[in-house]
């Protein structure tokens, strides 16, 4: 394929997201070029915006594709396909993904292509690298929904949960409850954590957490977040805290609650340096575990979750807030995540190609 | 205290369960002197009477227990707390723990205290082995039946789960779904795992295995386990496979079926020797995983065991399917137990104490 | 490259190893056509032929290569270049490996290329497969025969020491000790473990067993190995055995002594089925694991292990005890690993193609 | 026992070090009596008396001890046994250690009694807690000086390496080589690390880290420590640093230069806040891990580190730069450790009690 096509990102960069044209990808070998079926806008969208992306780049990375063309050397998937793609399509064949961390294979975040190093995922045609090992096929009973949300919001919030270490009957603390936060409390559910206590503001928010399984919900605007923990358990410390969303003084409060031997763990796409007094990690002695990391990504994650899905302990489209149809309201989308407070009622938007 | 009690135990070993009398046993300083508040009866109650345990042993190792004399350096509890106890009591003071295995510490199964070591729960008083290390407070909104569930049949279950390393999105066969079976079933869910096929053959516990999360039910009746599994995986392999019951052939089966590097754990108490052929495991070139382990034990695990249930992910009373009121129907729940083949409706049978 | 060359493999399957004519492989995109540097025979080179492997297929899978064609896709190496390259060569491409399993990769033994699923590397030619990412440079102060010892010799025996979990203070057994077990022996130095019990019974390789790191050398020969291990230990029990040669019933010994939740693996590449009396494992509630696996392959692999000669601390050439110049020889070589009882002085042949 | 003894500690808050007089500690049925047969100063001495430690206390917890009592359930001691002790003798009935973390069962840092909970160990007479658990015979052919440096310097050192999930192959960086640097030297080299780089700045210690297993030693003094090492690996990346001493500079520049994926384990007894910029773990998405804690105690981590030393493995003593004969020392070698800058010779001071 050639031409030009096209898309939706950075206009000017700092301010304005919109309309780009721009050439249409080339296939490699092991490639495809696909158009979505359809995609969701992130919080991430106007953070690139305003972090001073280049302009003409065009945003997007939460997507179900339709493939088009494929590259010579792929073997499982041919033209017509709609799979499930991960925000992150790891490059492979990068030798430090040999010791176990694709995320960072060929460099620092080299597994996020798009958005970073190429065109992302708003645009009439895109490429997923090596997508025999990055797209998935969608099990039966799940809908394009259910594989929308696989992508980024599951695999991440669920990565914290890792990273978190959630072990049987913990008392996990999720700190932001927007899509990623809600996700890690259902991953902690799915951990078999005891309390989940979910620390958020707004009300559907705070509702739809319960569903997924936190057994308290704690507002931030009620007072400093590790005296409310601390209140909640009797003076107990949780196992370990993910913190999806906050200031830094929220995410320095997570290390001074968390027990000796706790993880706390950074998803927050955070801008501002870490500070973090000697006492609440008693100058390093107290064995509190601080870490954070991009989601992972590739074909098995994808039918990993999908599979948890598809046995019925999870539904991640509880989330979505707003149906879009139509290319051209990636622009409404976009607006939801961008405003500032955040419309009460927003979630996760949505935009069906057609 | 002093003197005799009644207790049910070994009357003539390989062959009688009935009434006998002992000491009453002594309490240490870490110690306390308990009373059966309610019990369980368990399938290894009579395989220890078949196995010829010495006449005169008083049996039973599940329990809720209710405090009446407490060791001069026990801190946490009195006379009167009544107290969620494992089947496993280990005794924390022993080296080899340090090297992070309590169930074996002092030696291989020392942890089994009763039945083994001294007299089981099925008295009118036992000793528990350093109470606060080994008993645990029943939380709010769980009943007595929650934390009898718990000292056997949970932590087994969950620890077959721990065994096979059972992780978001994996396949995972149970092999025998009586309680234990049933709550490894229970115990693959909340760790997420995708499909979880449990076999089996009678119709209420494999009802049951659905209520607590398995995918599919299958009957070891209809044929080969392997085949069976394979050809409703379309040929696929299980990523782990817990044996909670059944013959050196289906063992040997469950590792012939797992995928390379899966894991095989053995949960049942099996008095069969293992052969296992060469090429079922590639001649061990496969990463093909054997393991199998007595349950954890001690407070924290109680703890954290009922912390998932107060958090109402998980409700193992579905599980019992008799209760007896009166110290002396332990015979009937023995007799429950007993039987061969099961009585179509035994799952669990409980004793109260009044 | 086109035509045939000439190789040594299967003449007559089960009986006859010899000089073979074959096509010249065709060389992918990401692979690389390469010539022997320098080989080595291996025991696996007799079993091979013994268990019947089919007529006309070239053997071996020790060598250090010299680059001659590149395919298109290929970025880090060029003709000419002379790498170390691991018996094991994965498809970094098949999704398996996503789960962190890349030796099976593709399937079972997939990563085992040579030998199985094509000509080996007694060969004019061989393929090296995605040879950007299997195979490695040779780093300074290294010489080509400890970059041929580290593909299957190093990595095996590591890789022992890694499924048996050692640490720090360990107690281990390794049975058996060519040059596998040798390098489990190093490797178990390399882990920090404490007392280290060499299992064999020719003179040389029982002193090569200390220098590389074994407090004590016992000889099979003088007792059943189980009591031997007890006797040197005051009656303490292994932390893990490393078996990499022996029948059955040693092989069951290692369970029976180690100690509970102790690992015993499996290296050997048995041809007999597996028997474990029930008693060795407390059927199965002793917590003792039981494993094995073909070794890792890879490009980080194989710079991890030369890494750690480069500083020094292993010098895997003294395992070397005949060298041979010239291709033909590979017939001397191979002799010396068919023969048996082996002759006391062999190690580790190697032949220099030139 | 009773009644008075003599005792090194704080005289004067924030100030003073010397003689003071206090009870003789009361021996409880789990404990030991012990008294000191060598002791070492440690750098974190005069920190505890610069802390502001409250006047009274005496300070030590290196020591070597000959036992004078033994409470009433102690079984594997008597008087007269010299025995290895830890720094940190954790208290292992508190159910905390359940959860595998002995150091902070009971509390943060509870497990660290000595010169916090009660008097140390520059006492005529000190307790030692459950001495069963937390004392270690010394093993035959080791001196008293090689136990001496097991239970604060190697096991500290160790549990850097730990903490810092080396493993084979692994590039390795030091921060700060004084005595637990250079056991963390030689800790990483005992895990098979490729390339450890130490950084230090006086020539005894750099000397002694290249013979404990430092392949390459820089000075902090001769530019930021990132950019040193960076040249040093052509521009790679270390897998981890181990910080043991330092400013919140040369910590936050181990996070800069730590690859991801990579460990930042940080075991100085810092008094400083952290502070990271933002861009040194990539807002933490680079999966940068950072973590420090107190070290291991115990009787099993104390046989298991002198298991390593017995079989010739490892020799702390080279870092005793001073021996002293007599209990007045204990002042002299407490001023070795309180000047500043250090004296060029002084790694390691100790004293006999005779």
């Amino acid at each position: 394929m050639k031409g030009t096509m096209k898309g939706y990102g950075v206009v000017v960069p700092f301010k304005e997201f919109g309309l780009i044209e721009a050439e249409v990808p080339v296939c490699g070998p092991l490639d495809a070029i696909a158009q979505p079926v359809v995609m969701a806008t992130c919080s991430s969208d106007p953070h690139q915006v305003h972090a001073g992306l280049p302009a003409g780049l065009i945003l997007g990375h939460e997507v179900v594709a339709r493939i088009v063309e494929t590259g010579s050397m792929v073997k499982d998937y041919k033209a017509g396909d709609v799979v499930a793609v991960g925000a992150v399509t790891p490059d492979w064949l990068k030798i430090e993904g040999q010791d176990n961390l694709h995320q960072h294979a060929g460099g620092q975040n080299y597994g996020m292509n798009w958005c970073v190093f190429e065109n992302g995922t708003f645009a009439e045609y895109f490429r997923i690298r090596q997508v025999d090992q990055n797209a998935a096929r969608i099990p039966n009973g799940l809908t394009y929904e259910h594989a929308l949300m696989t992508g980024d919001m599951v695999t991440t919030g669920f990565h914290g949960v890792e990273l978190a270490h959630v072990t049987w009957g913990d008392t996990v603390v999720v700190m932001g409850i927007g899509p990623v936060g809600l996700m890690a409390v259902a991953g902690a559910a799915l951990r078999g954590a005891g309390k989940i206590i979910a620390i958020g503001n707004r009300p559907n928010t705070m509702r739809l957490a319960k569903e997924y399984g936190a057994t308290d919900v704690l507002n931030y605007k009620d007072g400093p977040i590790d005296e409310q923990v601390q209140e909640l358990l009797g003076g107990g410390q949780p196992d370990s805290c993910i913190a999806t969303g906050g200031t830094n003084d929220t995410f320095a409060r997570c290390l001074k609650m968390v027990k000796p031997n706790g993880y706390v763990t950074n998803l927050q796409a955070q801008t501002f340096d870490t500070e973090i007094p000697a006492d609440y990690t008693l100058a390093w002695c107290a064995h509190k575990h601080l870490n954070g990391g991009l989601c992972p990504g590739g074909r098995r994650r994808l039918e990993r979750l999908m599979a948890i899905m598809a046995a019925g302990r999870l539904d991640p489209t509880k989330m979505i807030t707003h149906r879009f149809h139509g290319f051209e309201h990636v622009m409404d989308a976009y607006a939801l995540m961008d405003a500032y407070p955040k419309n009460d009622e927003v979630i996760k938007p949505i935009i069906y190609f057609e």
